[in-house]
């Protein structure tokens, strides 16, 4: 078998379209995020990707059907330009899984004309703070300058080291191997569970840089579910630790 | 060397067949299940598949003989429609073995008519029951509502999460990449040793869903001999434990 | 790069001949035996085979040369029928690496007319004993009786479970895939060090079957080196501990 | 997508090259070597090497730039002969990849008529010393003799075992496969912490060897930093243990 294998659902053509990457990961912070704007922009599905290079499973769901582990691309068109998301049930498995995976799709985005690459994550910082800052790398000055006016933070001492996975592989090769400039948005994270609040300020950046018009009130509902477990959390921790825990809330 | 080789003994043309899954796993429940339909059946082998994903090596039978480490398929002509069996030595090792080799046995199944695959498990319930309930997986509504009348489980909860190696690839793959529908038969077992009681429930469905009539008297007596080792473990645990494990009988 | 490369040393044409394989391993047995057959039998190196499978580095000699770590293949010819001998460094780290290799060899093995193959490896107990004894596995009836003749073991319960590797899979793959009868001479051995002592009593084995006329008297000096060794371990351990070294000198 | 990608940024032709190999490992000895002989020597980016055997990343530089993970090669012309250099951010992660990548840099070099390879590495030794010795591994004796006038050790025990990694494989491969004579230039190094003392040292090996005229003022500068650094750390060690660190400062 093939280690990628694209099964179109539909025959789409775009144009001037964005690639927006919002994979599992740190704080869950790029799944959340696509799949916020796959649901409130009533996105399409039109690819499941399948590839030896994801977990060997199906998952089950409420109703006991069972569906096999999978990417997943869908696409919105619109008159200032079509946006393409990939977003999927896990990374692959190895570095060889993470880089052929990417570069399917990469590869896929050119038929597809994307003209830039908007890559999502968590930036881990191990405590909480109450309103994360989105974290910036990329590899256009253009590009930066526009998300940089949006209050993106491009640091130099932040983030140190480099990005992981499909948030980093999308850019780099993206930008090496197809020539598709690019952005990576990173939401602060605590890193210890699932982080809606992070994801919605990367969604406001993303919203506005797309000039896409929907709300992020249901991001908030999240954010209030998750709240509500955290202070349980730090409410069962003794006075002196809290502060650790870096909840000014 | 290919990855996957099948090895033919016996040209055979199948019509109208159900492809039966039962790999190596949890509980050994899918395994045990294949291997006494086999043997009663009389089914006969047809191919021996090796593969560089199985372990690197032979078994050695009583008579010191060396056998290289295989899956094999069966098959038995009916009139009520073919069955084809798939079992093994061992299941894939890595996530790609696991995904090749169900994909190549998927490739031959529909060159052997398969109309439906039944992938057989254990579903692990960290305790020993008196009667163990069989749960389900579908992708297919029809077959689901068909095995929902022969006492299946087809739960909202249960089994949560997913179901891992081939009884999940076959059902998985073989809808999505071979339009094949499907159902995952899985008799709750402790998970702790090999469980004939689990299978018994397992095989009891097949055996009506599919029309064939052999007993499960064999298998009874296989039970036999687990329960004679269980309970000697259980009356081998102080008084408060035995609970614990959950053991009715 | 090919996963396998042979690099030709020199073109022979062999007939009638018998495949021996004697790798790392279990107390060194297989490789032990193949280097002493070698060398005492003058056998000549006409191949060098090298793969990603091995480990990536070279082997430094005492004149501080390097040397890309590799298996080799020997030849001698003789009228009674030609020796090929397959040794190495080292076995391929995976289990794909296992079956790549050994695969790679039986195809040239085919092209030189190879009759039969004899794996050699060792057969772990644990402890040590005075004169180890050699355990047989085959994949042919007639060779088993013939080497069974030379006082080669076939038990039905040792050895127990399987040969992995080399010993295993040539044995194995050799019969299935390339219609080779062939046996395995696993030597007794502690497995704890490099086993002369059980090299020498495959060797022995292995000479009289193949009607070659050499002595072992090398590999006595050997075991000498060795048993010093080990008599000074069980000298140094506490009297009680003795009899569970199994030492029975 | 090619296991390996090299993005040709220039394509050169070079004559009576020497390939230099410098790539990360212990105490880094072999990529400071080789990054100090770019700097100097202005040698000129001529080739991006991308691969799925590097780790699935971008790093992120001072500017927040992200740049995918890569190995480069180099060249300077002069007319005692071409230079070409090999590094990059990390080695290969397995075996696999390691071969991969180097059979991929060899076979370009064949191209570019290289007609020897150096690579450089470290020699752990545990400990620090005042003067690290410059110990060699070779496959050609007239380039051994060469090197050896220049002060390299090749030493019947050291180094003992063998040489992992690229500066094996270069050597190794480069002989048996590409008809490549090549040595290996290996500084003493503690191997706890990135190690310009030892670069020094296998520096101006290669410069005298090369006939490169530059001076290596600015490795000084890199020592005294790290030299500070490793003060601190002994001179916060009990005085009993301060040899233990083996330095004779």
């Amino acid at each position: 078998m093939d280690s990628v294998i694209v099964k179109m659902i539909d025959n789409v053509k775009l144009r001037n379209s964005t690639l927006i990457v919002g994979l599992p990961g740190i704080g869950n912070v790029g799944k959340i995020t696509a799949d916020y704007l796959i649901d409130k922009m009533k996105a399409k599905k039109f690819a499941d990707v399948f590839s030896y290079h994801l977990p060997p499973q199906v998952l089950i769901n409420n109703d006991a059907r069972a569906k096999l582990v999978r990417n997943e691309l869908y696409y919105k068109k619109r008159k200032e330009g079509d946006i393409l998301i990939f977003t999927g049930d896990f990374q692959g498995l190895t570095s060889q899984g993470q880089y052929e995976i990417s570069y399917r799709i990469l590869e896929m985005s050119r038929d597809l004309n994307v003209k830039e690459v908007i890559t999502l994550g968590g930036y881990q910082i191990g405590k909480l703070v109450e309103i994360p800052r989105v974290l910036g790398s990329y590899t256009n000055e253009e590009l930066k300058e526009k998300v940089e006016k949006l209050g993106v933070i491009f640091s130099k001492s932040e983030p140190g080291g480099g990005i992981v996975g499909g948030a980093g592989l999308f850019l780099g090769m993206g930008y090496e191997l197809f020539n598709l400039p690019g952005i990576c948005l990173m939401g602060e994270t605590s890193g210890y569970f699932s982080d809606p609040k992070s994801a919605k300020q990367v969604t406001k950046v993303l919203l506005e840089y797309l000039k896409i018009k929907i709300d992020t009130k249901e991001l908030d509902e999240k954010v209030k579910e998750i709240e509500e477990i955290t202070n349980k959390i730090v409410e069962n921790q003794p006075e002196e630790r809290r502060e650790d825990l870096g909840y000014f809330g």
